[in-house]
């Protein structure tokens, strides 16, 4: 390409992303080299039509280091990564969409195989075009009036009954005393449960055990819908009295819960889940880190909780792996507010004094069909808030 | 949970996911009905509170087979998946909505590790739902006046070059004879290079070429963006004279591609990218086939064209894997129309003849860097033109 003139002059800010490879230090080096270029100018480096280009929009790789085996609980299988490479790109470059920094950050090379995104390093300057969670740990607390203990959660199922029967189900898991009533992420708008129908009857059963109980109890119906339908959903989820909403953001897109959380007619509580998207954190030495995925990419975006598949349930993700979404949940990230972190997957009573040992007070358990082992729904509920305030009496927090 | 009085009575009518696991045949066959419950109801199969859940709304194991070595060429290497479990889901469960008939395939299962969704299988009734391509094959050759050779296709790059600067480019590329000439996928609304004042300047640039060729050259803009201006900026492109669009569906969701697709008032050709949403391909033995992923989804959700890192160039795509994205693009469904493989990802223009030969005449050839490699840009563009007709007028279709 011949030379073309620009006027190009660009903060000089740049923001931070830390990937995983595998391979020999030369390897290494070729291949950072090759994700500045990849992720930025997407176009060979000879080329590069002037030196403003080359020096203000490429990333540039800042160390190289190699991981300790054991760091953050990763397994290392020989299959892993075994290498950190740290790339400072512009913020110009990520403008100020969510949509834009997904992409800069790992748009190209998640399609390439041996490159896992592990960690960003965001400043100021750039992390302040974020809203983030408009609730967190604090105001969900204050919402709900709950100084210490983990919340409670649960969800609306099985698909196939009737917005009576779930409305029923929702009132006696709220008399129970549990804090965030969800619908299951699969409960969208089917001809045997519509969402219109089903929003009012559960909010409604919720209001009528709250006032039955004197506690607050929420019913956070699913978002999760067409791209021009949600913010429908969401005006009359809020009008009909919910209090707080589910959103699937790998089913709808990342930014489409930053959507909802700066949306201030809402202002609602946000409950992030994980269908497909988690597909993207399996590699090993691909994708996206367990903490990256489900805590810093949740909470950019909005969410004030982020629910994940814990160790000791159906799925498979490891302690360390659980541990590094909690922690990405509740550390410090300039001026965003801390979330929940919500283990589930398959978790049952008997777990709950080891969950809230693992994960400490500031986390939100969530117990699907376990609650439903035995013939009483409600006096089982109340089993499980009075594990979780025993068992976090008898702990401290960490 | 005590049995639960419902009215369901859903048509009976199922669509198939088709999943490869590994594992002993008695392993298998667990696993498979785990995965109908888990994709449904989520709920224990014994608590599941009456028959007509179990009967109607449950997955169903239609049949667990064995897979040959190397079908579809796909490479088995002892990671890989080896038997192929057909699993029948009611056509209610996934409503009218994308976000749910994704979330039935794959929602929870993504988060699995040895489950890959392969291939689906969708009734007319579910199918019809889906408005699918515009354009497609036939249409876009129409638009375009060309009847038999490959589209060819570039990206305005690099990332950094003023809207000005890019404008220039997109002149010479449509008097260089390329038929569609895209926004690279890095290309939003930076502050260097406001989308507005690009998409302005690069319509206009392509006009005039247009004007002076006598041919058409297509201009597409990139609409990757937040959730609350993707509608506003496809607005702004077409009145500006854009010739069709670009999304990158991992980046905002894969109903966001539907809904521009569905949107009457723009009707232009929609070119699909893989950023992000391709790093749910890679596995092995998890994630979505290549085929599935970038050629039936993208296809469902209204994409005219489909672009891929093809083998040969920058990426680890294998032959088998690209000629099945082919295939799935092109294959039958439904009254869906056929649409435009993409092969991407460092191609050069000594690879035409092979990419010609390996995609057939209905295919769109992507070159991006390797056009600026030489002092002359038009004469780059001839050359490519000319190759790509020399070569699909030597080789028969397939």
């Amino acid at each position: 390409m011949s030379p073309i003139e620009t006027s190009l002059s660009l903060s000089g800010e740049r923001f931070t992303a830390v990937y995983r490879l595998s391979g020999s230090p030369s390897e290494v080096e070729v291949r950072a080299r090759a994700i500045c270029l990849e992720q930025t100018v997407e176009f060979p480096e000879a080329l590069i039509p002037n030196d403003a280009i080359r020096s203000q929009i490429v990333g540039e790789v800042a160390s190289i280091t190699p991981v300790p085996p054991d760091q953050d609980g990763h397994v290392t299988n020989g299959l892993e990564e075994r290498v950190e490479v740290a790339i400072r790109y512009p913020i110009e470059a990520a403008g100020r969409e969510l949509t834009q920094l997904l992409n800069v950050l790992f748009g190209n090379v998640a399609l390439q195989p041996g490159v896992r995104l592990q960690r960003v390093e965001l400043p100021p300057s750039l992390l302040h075009r974020y809203g983030g969670p408009r609730y967190g740990i604090a105001r969900l607390r204050q919402r709900l009036g709950i100084d210490e203990r983990p919340l409670l959660c649960t969800a609306l199922k099985p698909m196939g009954l009737s917005p009576t029967a779930l409305a029923e189900l929702a009132f006696k898991l709220a008399l129970g005393g549990i804090d965030l009533i969800k619908d299951d992420h699969g409960l969208s708008d089917q001809p045997f449960c519509r969402f219109d129908e089903r929003v009012a009857r559960c909010a409604e059963a919720v209001a009528r055990a709250n006032q039955a109980t004197g506690r607050t109890s929420l019913y956070l119906p699913n978002l999760t819908a067409p791209a021009d339908e949600i913010s429908a959903r969401a005006a009359h989820a809020s009008a009909q009295g919910a209090g707080g909403m589910l959103l699937c953001p790998g089913l709808t897109g990342l930014d489409s819960l930053r959507r909802l959380a700066d949306d201030e007619r809402l202002a609602l509580p946000l409950l992030s889940h994980p269908a497909l998207l988690g597909g993207l954190s399996l590699g090993p030495g691909h994708g996206i880190s367990h903490g990256l995925l489900f805590g810093t990419l949740a909470r950019l975006a909005g969410a004030d909780a982020s629910i994940f598949p814990s160790y000791g349930g159906r799925f498979a993700f490891t302690r360390g792996q659980c541990r590094a979404i909690a922690n990405a949940a509740l550390e410090p990230l300039g001026a965003l507010q801390p979330i929940w972190p919500v283990p589930a997957g398959g978790m049952r009573l008997e777990q709950v004094p080891e969950l809230v040992r693992f994960y400490g007070h500031d986390s939100m358990l969530l117990i699907g069909g376990d609650l439903h082992a035995g013939p009483d729904l409600v006096a089982r509920c109340q089993a499980f808030l009075r594990l979780a305030e025993e068992t976090s009496a008898h702990t401290s927090n960490h």
